[in-house]
């Protein structure tokens, strides 16, 4: 049992959670809690790490996930030290980080069994079927908030996203905050991120799927486009959104309409209601063929 | 100027960002930041606190709102002390809470010039259309997170609102980190607090609105029914979801459909995503009637 402040993984953990630099050269991420636990592939634990108060609800529910991994107990007051949160649930672990890549996201190769929506319904097997569904993706140009990253993730993957890309500035999608906000989904919705962001949005052209660039003047609405077809939207920075020059990347412009005097909306509250737009008018295409 | 971390305004204005009981006592709320300043309704402000390295350039740009009101200024270092933020703007007011009420909500009193939407073209005059538009309502239980209820307010008033009603035991809509993410839509979207929210459903109820209950299990796809007419959405506690017997008020349970492993969204994007689809159906009934 780890019971010193000074033990070297108590440090460690304190780095992950605090540098991103650390968790990219060790090539790990530290999730924190029951849910991040409990969802976690198994296949991507490095470790475990059981405050002592936890351990034998822990170990008697999930024991059978525990055998197979590395664990260690920590003392109660060591643990809350390692933990990122204020009341922490007295379970985190080390995982190793994702590597995924454009092509295979294109090729519907990271479609699991979990995610993947089949409209289509005719006599092709249950993976033609979900290959059948038209790609949708989100791409985020220098989202700072790491809660609303994990909030896109979360929601990205309720809308049935097939990725979310990135900017090379966009805040750490293995930063603890955005970890936990993305309530797990961080482990089954692909991702990457791009240093050219232009570049991989004629990437995604090239593959027959329009980019809808999210922008708040002379565009038209977003309820008025097609989006059953292959469909990524692009989402900019919460204080000065797009840039122009990535804006007129996108294939068309968008807005969402509002009331009042608002000025626009949170970045990922944008987001979900544009991806939740485009799943509803695919859920209303499988309607139509019955 | 006050220069001194012991005057009293400082204590004052630290008490009421930290303690809900200290803002209800004396009525009033923090604003931070110039976006709350500049949007404040300048009959509310009771007093404006503006720090030295901000004083020239906010003098310069508001002076005539600033005139008419009462304004000190503060030493950096104490504003910084004042303040709710890491990184203050410099400004901050003190503000007269609000008190609304149902009757007059559902009368239509409190559509101001700014919100309300005129999709209902006809002859009649600009107040007349304003009350032609069906209310819409969101309902709140328990919502905890201080941002997700800003972001709330914000998402409603660009949906277009007519109130936001929340249980007795949901977070201040006057804590700091609530006021901030409004941005600005608390001083516009007009709202209450109630003890017994299943008699205000049925108040709502009795007033024409059909009330629907966000429930995970057992019902039907939100974007199956006509929000045109009167709606209010009832949105449960953020881990718990709506308590039975609040769900039971409801007219109808709905349902946000979820791809993979999601089980639930986070509330102020499942609000989010409800409004939108009740704003999308409303403006597609104006362009019905050219």
């Amino acid at each position: 049992m780890i019971t010193s402040f000074n033990n070297k993984a108590v440090r460690d953990v304190i780095q992950l959670n605090q540098k991103a630099r650390a968790r990219d050269k060790q090539g790990l991420f530290v999730a924190e809690g029951v849910k991040m636990f409990t969802e976690a592939p198994a296949g991507r634990i490095e470790k475990v790490y059981i405050a002592q108060r936890m351990e034998e609800e822990l170990r008697g529910q999930y024991g059978d996930k525990l055998r197979k991994l590395s664990c260690e107990t920590v003392a109660d007051e060591v643990f809350d030290k390692m933990a990122d949160t204020k009341t922490p649930q007295g379970v985190l672990c080390l995982i190793r980080q994702f590597h995924y890549n454009i092509e295979d996201m294109l090729a519907g190769k990271y479609r699991g069994n979990d995610t993947g929506m089949s409209i289509v319904i005719n006599s092709a097997s249950h993976t033609e079927k979900k290959n059948k569904k038209q790609m949708l993706f989100i791409v985020l140009e220098d989202m700072q908030d790491p809660g609303n990253l994990g909030t896109v993730f979360r929601t990205g993957e309720g809308a049935g996203v097939d990725g979310i890309i990135m900017s090379g500035r966009t805040v750490d999608v293995y930063n603890p905050k955005t970890i936990r906000s993305t309530m797990g989904s961080v482990y089954r919705v692909p991702f990457l991120y791009t240093d050219d962001i232009c570049r991989t949005i004629h990437t995604l052209q090239q593959h027959g799927i329009s980019v809808y660039a999210a922008h708040l003047k002379k565009s038209k609405c977003y309820d008025m486009f097609d989006y059953r077809k292959g469909t990524a939207f692009l989402i900019g920075n919460e204080s000065s959104g797009l840039k122009e020059e990535t804006a007129e990347c996108a294939d068309a412009y968008l807005r969402i309409p509002m009331e009042g005097r608002v000025e626009s909306l949170n970045a990922a509250v944008a987001s979900s209601i544009l991806l939740y737009e485009a799943y509803r008018q695919r859920r209303d295409m499988g309607r139509e063929q019955p």
